[in-house]
């Protein structure tokens, strides 16, 4: 049981991150399906597999039910999400390529990278399980939407996507294993991953390819 | 240990509806793989996919070894719809459009969203999961159908598809939680997901966009 | 415990197949990468998604947390493939239609069909089970990495490359069930594997469609 301090009352990072994770990525999920035109069923069901798909995956790879089946909680955060994205549909023009999407896109990865950590954690796999955890929980949602929405798969042609869950995954990894609390661990984690992939937007950072380094023949 | 009525044989309503359900997505499956022009493993692998990818799917999330692989009489009845289906194919023209191959679908998915509710109601997980896992264990076959044959998921493209899987899947739900019989419940959902599956193919059911209902600015 | 005979020191066949699985397949997937122009993260990501992603079905499927996220030696063995995908590149034109990367496919499919089978036997499932799972263990990479490609999965359009799995994992069943030793079944079931798959390649091995076979309509 974790010790309340007087004054700091104790927040559970893996609520929190999943929380914030859950509604970002409806929301983002949801506001690409409506301009994709899918129907209000499927907005729904692109929003809610955009907030659920990573968790659960995470979920049957360590072996437990999932939680978004079995918490009633997270369907109404998934459904809250969904309903923000019509609302802001709404309001503005494009809303798929926004500023305020792409960046509720960076706090869901950042959300879910962090949660992805602590479950890996949790289940007392090595690092490399915690990285892959960690990106498979935040880069699943987005993945799995743009196989619905018959795209591919946009975390492998942006260079910094998948990249920034790495090293956020890396980063709690370290800390933890260093000794540091779990709390810190987590804040640490959220913020690289928000940190570089909103960095990426801006800057336009890039990884080089083969060809580029001049690896290949031909 | 259920109880047996004199003249009324008791009848499993999961092994009826499972049962059912396999027979008639492997011959759907197989069907479109004919059409596609695939040769015979490949209509094999499609038919069984199809037959067999909503059952595991649901069996994995509830944390159990798939009963495709460790029963060999679902095999079995997999090959026989393919088997069913290399048979309609040389009777039938265009034998994926066929109201046959339609009506096959619809009794399919009635089938697969029943077996899953039960399946869900055994694993005691709350209505948002029981209706998630039938829905899946009823659509999970035709997408994965879709992915093989390199086509966008119909599921989402089709306004009364997946939808009629919620609302069987609700039903069996609101009906077991008021109280009902299981057997019951199984033929009220198994009804209302052929009844509105059959509705929406004859009548051309749609649900509005979020475009058609003016709740987008593009 | 295996007992260890004087001058033939006991080998895992398990352990020997999954070495040879991984590095094959992490070479055939990052080579695949590197021609289609990812960047280094993205030609890592895709080498260690066709190492791993049949292994982890597989241990999905039988309901166990996969080896890949709990054994730091497997994320070692592909990234050693990765790093050989690159030198490789380096040094031949048209790398992923190289003749050394139609054989490492071939043998990499070999040696995770024999793995499959013998996870499979362990799990106690029935014929079609083990069958299935080797068929998985072994096609799951190449069908993973052609969606990350956003092509259609090739093990369906090549008419001789799970089939070679099929009969590899029915090869090992059969001489396991009849009582053979399961070290001889291993080597048994990659020797199907490989000869049925290079022989394929050779001599353009193909599978009737049903129509050619006559047997449909239009």
């Amino acid at each position: 049981v974790p010790q309340e301090v007087v004054g700091a009352p104790f927040v559970d990072p893996f609520a929190v991150m999943n929380t914030v994770g859950l509604v970002a990525f409806a929301l983002v999920g949801a506001t690409k399906a409506i301009r994709a035109g899918f129907d209000m069923f499927g907005v729904t069901v692109v929003g809610l597999a955009t907030a659920f798909a990573g968790g659960m995956t995470r979920d049957v790879l360590v072996n437990r039910i999932p939680l978004a089946l079995s918490s009633p909680v997270e369907f109404g955060l998934g459904l809250f999400g969904v309903g923000l994205a019509i609302g802001v549909s709404a309001a503005l023009e494009s809303v798929d390529e926004h500023p305020l999407t792409l960046l509720s896109d960076a706090v869901g990865l950042a959300a879910f990278t962090t949660a992805g950590a602590i479950v890996a954690t949790q289940a007392d796999v090595p690092a490399f399980g915690v990285v892959a955890i960690a990106t498979v929980n935040a880069v699943g949602g987005g993945a799995v939407a743009d196989i619905l929405l018959d795209r591919s798969p946009f975390i492998l042609l942006d260079d910094f996507y998948a990249s920034c869950a790495v090293l956020g995954g890396s980063t709690y990894w370290v800390f933890v294993t260093a000794g540091g609390s779990g709390g810190t661990a987590a804040a640490l984690c959220a913020a690289v991953v928000v940190g570089t992939r909103i960095g990426a937007l801006v800057y336009g950072w890039s990884i080089p390819t083969a060809q580029g380094l001049g690896l290949t023949r031909d």
